[in-house]
């Protein structure tokens, strides 16, 4: 059947429109898959990316971070992004494609904690910048005090994927930056002889409450202790006299004085979190194409060997038990295991009972760590917290944390009590601000039947009540429902975790309640009484015929015999 | 400050692990991201990707489209799933880069409305079977009458997202599929010289229900009208006694007896929808950096032709006007203009009054189709549906169509009557099964205030009633929130444009619904007065000293009477 009409395509015409589709040209596109959708999304998601890069170079190079952000609004719509850390730095010929390339990065490939794990994000940063605005991200960096400091500025070639150096200079640095260096690099003083700051102007909306910079960063405060973080945004006295975002309007755009406006957030604790290890996949959840890979890949010679070494928690005893269950040769050649006899394999592997995976690849927050954070959000007479042992989805470790605080009592009878909890969410101790509906964590809080630990919930829904919860899960491997990495996957593994971290929350939230529920009647009761005790003493004194000393007396013992009962009873 | 243990990244060693990440690594890392993050969602998923390329395959050469869907589980865990079309077929050489390569296609790099867009979905399903089961996708494909047919199967290289060929044959191509040709082609005889057959086995589980296939293939019928859709399921009569899915087991899998089992859901208008036509970027929301790249791209020799030929809608009068406002010469080399210049040039634009986006790039449901389809979901007494004008989004073209059915008197009162309404949501098309509660409809959905409406709504919510509502975007760039393309992204404008069309459907339901209210009553106040009719009548006799008979007429009259004021009320 030829086509009626020159307008039809032929399956040679669809042929000849084949053609590669860039790595960026599908994300400019696709922006809003980066958080980029909008101006206040996109100003939240930059700072987010690069503190998150800062925190995992501090974290693997062992420096205690210090963070300097700096937001300032340079036109109508337009807003300067600049983080500054006090960090290792980065080689000069890593810095174009760190910033200006997608899929880029140290990260992905190997299984281990950190922030950044797809060698996106700061990249994607620079590439809304680019596309909003024209500019080039800014970056400079200096890797040890004796070393020459670099300024490079870049753009994205989104057809290629690949960056365009458009300014590469040596520079001093300074001992510390001073309030004259404002062009991009925060004023606030951070005293290091190396570190990195990057820059990005962008067309961005600043908005304060639950889902802004300073909420994201308050946050990050929390939940790394050990960070030291400035920050200061700097707004356009009228924005709307600045008109639409031209390059006139930046210019003329006057940020307040330097120094002014700085907020700190201090370091609570001098030591450094754990360093987590980067591990070997396990046995458990690697996937059948991901097993015939790793044989293909593997360096070692006999099938035995291989197992041992590219897998954890495979000892020389499992590694021959999980042949002998395969039928195959534990001398064989890993390359030379066909598909048929790796599917046997696979089965082997998962059907043989290994120890769990290591835990020292997760650095978790710690439960001392989340109580001292929920105190700092709510007056509360009630906190707990959990850290789960470490389990494994699709053969990546991850391990859940809850905890819970309740606002002291009366909190649930005022005009906010039928709001729901409010719900942290944290990845990787990076706060997680949007698509909320969409996450793991808002489920499995919402699949809990709360009733039976005493609080209020609407049917499928988050419960009600002044109280906040806090759900963080640490993994090698994040899996988030898009790139701009706001929601965790629905992986029934992962749920589940986090539905029995929040029953262990629930029970021992629920002794409180009946505690407290306890608590009330007996003052109920208490207060009752003692309204009647007058008339009581009174109704005695008729009775017995006391004289009004005795009365006051009899008063009196009564009092204190309701208030011991009182105390025994509560 | 030199790292204190070996175990402590410096910039150096952080340098030399840096690296590329290939674009099926990142995918195959994050298949959740394709909608492969469970079993039963992975079948779904990999139906649709399979049965959206068919449908616009044919559409864009012009066949009235023919399907064949079979989903034959092969063993407890594994099921292949087949789709077999009429279309035009694919030439031999792109078929190793469309089944396996991420990020390779045709509808990527034009704006034109179609199902795919990405160039992703059929690869993604392909190497998720290749993960799960270790096997290839099967191909065969004949694009003309007298042209031989193609065996082709493939597997992708993740590290290098390219595709490894491990079968390549020229094969006869039966004038229509026979029962004893069940190898992987859905055995339905289609009548066809011409077309293509996908077959992939996965790791996949098959549930009944709103998320399923059944229900997905459902719904594409209802809004393709000129699709006929063959479908059939074999599941194993016991799945448990097959065990775990290993090769064996596969061999063994009896699947039902061929021609048993088809489903048909016959075509029901034999006319094609209107082809839509591929259009240029409308000047109103173009990016800035999107321009710079098209000013540097464009063919045109001087900056008022390049306005002309590389956007929609701009006359030569509007591209005069451009120049004007920018200050620009209209004889400007489009290269030459520099940055600052582009800038001034992307506020004229944005600040030029020109027409809307041309309509003949979208292709639309249309009102009638979708009340026909409504129709076919709830027995209901009230039907509406609304066309909006295309409206654009970040310079895409799109459209917004909504209908909504109501069940009949009564429905609201039984036992179902606090259920939220059920929402079908298309883009493109397509049916989105998944992820309701990040996608913008739901959220345009429970923004509108359905109690002016009179539907019940909770805070926030679906409005409650025993109705459908349908949704349905048509762009020629559909945001989606992930690559799985199952929500549409919360864009400001896609937003409005939906709650617009709600709320007229909403005041054609608000019409109906007080006709319904003053129904209801007028039928109570009728019951209750012909409740004491017999004994006004009774008084009416004892005052008027009526006869039994004259009683018998003065209560047929009355009745009359209040019939006769019933109907003018209603």
């Amino acid at each position: 059947m030829s086509p009626k009409k020159a307008a039809f395509a032929t399956a040679e015409s669809m042929g000849r429109s084949q053609r590669d589709i860039s790595v960026s040209e599908f994300f400019l596109k696709n922006r809003h898959l980066l958080g980029f959708d909008n101006p206040k999304k996109a100003l939240l998601t930059a700072v987010k990316e690069a503190v998150d890069n800062s925190l995992d170079a501090c974290d693997e190079a062992g420096i205690l971070p210090e963070i300097a952000v700096e937001v300032v609004q340079v036109a109508d719509k337009r807003f300067r992004v600049s983080v500054l850390d006090n960090g290792p730095g980065i080689v000069r010929s890593q810095i174009p494609k760190i910033f200006a390339k997608l899929l880029y990065g140290s990260k992905f490939h190997r299984l281990r904690m950190s922030r950044g794990q797809q060698g996106i994000g700061i990249s994607a940063a620079g590439m809304y910048g680019q596309l909003t605005t024209g500019n080039s991200t800014v970056i400079r960096s200096r890797t040890k005090p004796g070393n020459v400091a670099h300024h490079i500025e870049v753009q994205i070639d989104a057809r290629q994927n690949k960056p365009v150096i458009l300014k590469d200079a040596e520079i001093d640095w300074a001992p510390r930056f001073t309030p004259a260096d404002v062009d991009g690099v925060p004023s606030e003083p951070i005293d290091s002889k190396h570190g990195t700051c990057v820059a990005i102007e962008m067309e961005a909306a600043y908005v304060k409450g639950r889902q802004s910079v300073d909420e994201y960063l308050a946050q990050c405060a929390i939940v790394n202790p050990h960070l030291h973080l400035h920050y200061r945004i700097c707004l356009l006295a009228d924005p709307a006299a600045n008109g639409g975002g031209t390059a006139e309007s930046a210019k003329e755009a006057a940020p307040q004085p330097a120094g002014a406006g700085w907020v700190t957030f201090r370091r609570a604790v001098q030591e450094r979190p754990r360093q987590p290890l980067e591990i070997k996949p396990h046995p458990h959840g690697v996937e059948l194409g991901m097993l015939i890979q790793m044989l293909k890949d593997t360096g070692a010679k006999h099938l035995k060997s291989a197992l041992e070494q590219d897998f954890s928690r495979v000892s020389a005893r499992a590694a021959q038990e999980i042949c002998e269950r395969a039928g195959l040769d534990p001398h064989a050649r890993p390359a030379a295991i066909a598909h048929r006899e790796s599917e046997a394999l696979f089965n082997a592997m998962n059907n043989t009972r290994l120890m769990r995976p290591p835990t020292d690849c997760l650095s978790p927050i710690g439960e001392a760590q989340i109580i001292a954070g929920l105190k700092k959000e709510v007056q509360g007479d009630f906190f707990t917290a959990v850290t789960r042992a470490p389990e494994v989805y699709r053969g990546n470790p991850f391990q859940i944390e809850v905890g819970v605080a309740l606002a002291g009592p009366g909190g649930g009878e005022d005009a906010s009590g039928d709001e729901p909890v409010r719900l942290l969410r944290f990845a990787n101790k990076v706060p997680l601000l949007y698509m909320g509906g969409a996450c793991a964590m808002t489920k499995a809080v919402a699949g809990v039947n709360w009733k039976a630990y005493g609080l209020a919930q609407p049917r499928g829904s988050l419960p009600i009540g002044r109280a906040v919860f806090l759900v963080h899960m640490a993994s090698v491997w994040v899996p988030f429902t898009s790139e701009s990495k706001e929601a965790i996957a629905h992986y029934p593994e992962i749920v589940r975790e986090i539905t029995f971290a929040l029953q262990e929350c629930g029970r021992r939230l629920s002794v409180h309640m009946s505690r407290r529920r306890r608590q009330i009647e007996l003052e109920k009761k208490h207060s009752f009484i003692s309204l009647y005790l007058p008339h009581l003493a009174l109704g005695l004194k008729t009775i017995l015929g006391l004289s009004d000393k005795d009365e006051a007396a009899v008063l009196g013992r009564l009092r204190k015999m309701l208030e011991r009962t009182h105390l025994e009873a509560g």
